[in-house]
């Protein structure tokens, strides 16, 4: 098989074993609680609407992982752990799950089959660290290296809190410059949105979180790297961002004349804001493909702000699509009727297929080629 | 002068004296302070940085506004109340202000200088409603009743709050019907941002509140009036968002696809999200070609999801330009250093001049022809 015409998923979630039974002891949210008919429901929100989210093997059970990716042409997946991740543990509790499932993770790929006729298995993972608050650093460089050590773990995921101060806290230099020097991918992705007042009272179920909310925090986290200058102190920082990047890409200008107008903030950076968007990397995680053609857009123009002086380049949408790659947010979004191929999955492989000024070649970089170069595969 | 040539600025705000010596009067915020060397300082968000803004007759005086207008070739204004408007008296001051303002503003704009040998004058306004908790529906209705007698008055500026639940509050349904039937424009304007918590402890000046929390909140302010069906209700509704909707057109594929798997959302709507966004106008105040092309391309995309099943219809700038207008943010954003021309204004007429996709005659309209017909000028 040609590495050209993979399909690889960056964007999709387990939780392990372990983690579920973790989930099933806890009284408190996050949880997984006993259902009607032998079910389960899954808490990981306050206040989830209708009783919670269905959960099953789909979270847990490697095969059902590769039934969803066999009817979906999926030949790779880099998992990752879904939100809420250890946020809510001890630092010792944190450390010692993060190790475990680590560990758990590289043996749930490494174990797993890999494509015919090749050395490139089917699922590789992104490992997991103790961020939590008063956790030491020193315990967070050792998951680092742990990860580092492990051949079928990629990258790690992350949330937005960090030590609890947020990503822009210094403290967490040390592990940038760790996570750089070891050539892992951070995958950045949400999980607490903004405050649900701003939502309303209305009854309108898990859309305004999960639509607005979701982005509105990785577009928010990213933002606040890039004035902190971690681009500009870790300018090899290799970051995946969940759902193309929220609203980043579409706030870029807005937020570079933001920042050229503050007194406080305007001198303090080396580029322009959109330099440094150009350095992320985006899931195709955003089911249109006018939206996909536009972040190729904000990617590639980065080269124009460069300098101060920002050159007249015109956006190259080819270039840009180089840093962006498929993901299907599995087990999230299953549809509400039963059917071969879930809805969300084909909705942004048609919108990959659709996007204006892709060339086949770019279309099979997101679909997978683009992923295979990222991670080594 | 043809009118397809004329350069109009559709978001452009005022203080009005009778306003300023209001905010002068308190003594919380909003409010405007003495500061050093007989200046003022504006003051109204809660922690402003650096002492607040400086203020002067740029906000109040119509020479001032008519010098900005000369010095960038403006030929038109539609001015607005800047935030937070009415939003923070009682029912009964902020009807009798409301009522005030809104005369003041016909005068202002009556009183004014029109375009040489024409009878379209060179300032317009959107008028005020006194909407603040437990103000009665009725003297919303008389308000817009004045204001849609009012010559010069073309529409109505609001922030997000409503009556204080929101505007997708059912207790607005007559005043949308009201507005709908007067073929007012609604400028729907951000002020609140979301929760400040969320932007984390790091001295970032105004950057974030503006940049994100500003676009944040216009957006969910029109996903909530899209998921309670007002568009269904009130199909005729013409509403202008501020700052080109903020995120919305970047993240509606992606609210589609939400209230899709949302069982209890699904059913509720008579099309997908991404019509209604076809039904807005934007504003073009985001500072990069490359936003404002993406967002004329959601606009025209709305007829492709007008029936159950989408089209295959590839978006077309040059329809979706048709709903784009020019703004300037005047008197926000003055650059740093003292220049012949504004920064933030040389910018946004730099991208509608840059925008791929775009005729001569497209950019006419941004530039000027679609408010003339928007606003019947």
């Amino acid at each position: 098989m040609c590495a050209a015409r993979l399909l690889v998923d960056v964007h999709t979630h387990v939780y392990l074993p372990r983690y579920a039974t973790m989930l099933r002891s806890r009284a408190a949210v996050p949880r997984i609680i006993p259902w009607t008919g032998g079910e389960e429901r899954l808490l990981i929100l306050d206040h989830e609407p209708s009783g919670g989210r269905p959960v099953g093997s789909q979270y847990w059970d490697r095969e059902e992982k590769l039934k969803f990716m066999d009817r979906h042409g999926i030949d790779v997946s880099v998992v990752s752990t879904a939100n809420p991740w250890l946020d809510f543990l001890s630092p010792t509790q944190a450390q010692e799950m993060a190790t475990e499932l680590n560990a758990d993770l590289e043996e749930y790929c490494s174990t797993g089959p890999a494509i015919p006729d090749s050395t490139t298995k089917r699922l590789y993972g992104f490992g997991l660290l103790p961020l939590v608050p008063t956790v030491s650093v020193d315990a967070l460089l050792e998951n680092v290296k742990q990860i580092a050590a492990a051949p079928h773990l990629k990258g790690l995921i992350m949330g937005t809190r960090g030590l609890g101060k947020g990503l822009d806290d210094e403290a967490l230099d040390p592990v940038w410059a760790a996570i750089e020097a070891a050539g892992l991918v951070i995958f950045l992705h949400p999980h607490y949105g903004v405050e649900n007042s701003a939502f309303g009272e209305k009854e309108n179920g898990h859309v305004l979180p999960l639509a607005l909310g979701f982005p509105f925090e990785t577009t928010i986290a990213t933002t606040r790297l890039i004035l902190s200058g971690v681009f500009d102190r870790f300018p090899d920082l290799r970051l995946l961002l969940a759902h193309s990047g929220g609203a980043l890409p579409a706030l870029s200008s807005r937020l570079a004349s933001c920042i050229d107008h503050d007194p406080l903030v305007a001198a303090r950076l080396k580029h322009d804001a959109r330099y440094y968007v150009g350095k992320l990397y985006l899931d195709a995680v955003s089911y249109g493909p006018e939206e996909m053609g536009f972040t190729s857009e904000v990617l590639s123009r980065a080269a124009r702000y460069k300098d101060i002086t920002p050159s007249k380049m015109i956006a190259n949408r080819s270039e840009g699509s180089k840093r962006m790659l498929f993901g299907t947010d599995h087990p999230f979004f299953p549809p509400l009727n039963s059917v071969e191929k879930w809805k969300s999955v084909v909705e942004n492989l048609e919108a990959i297929e659709d996007v204006q000024g892709w060339s086949d070649a770019d279309k099979e970089g997101v679909r997978g080629a683009n992923a295979v170069s990222l991670f080594s595969l």
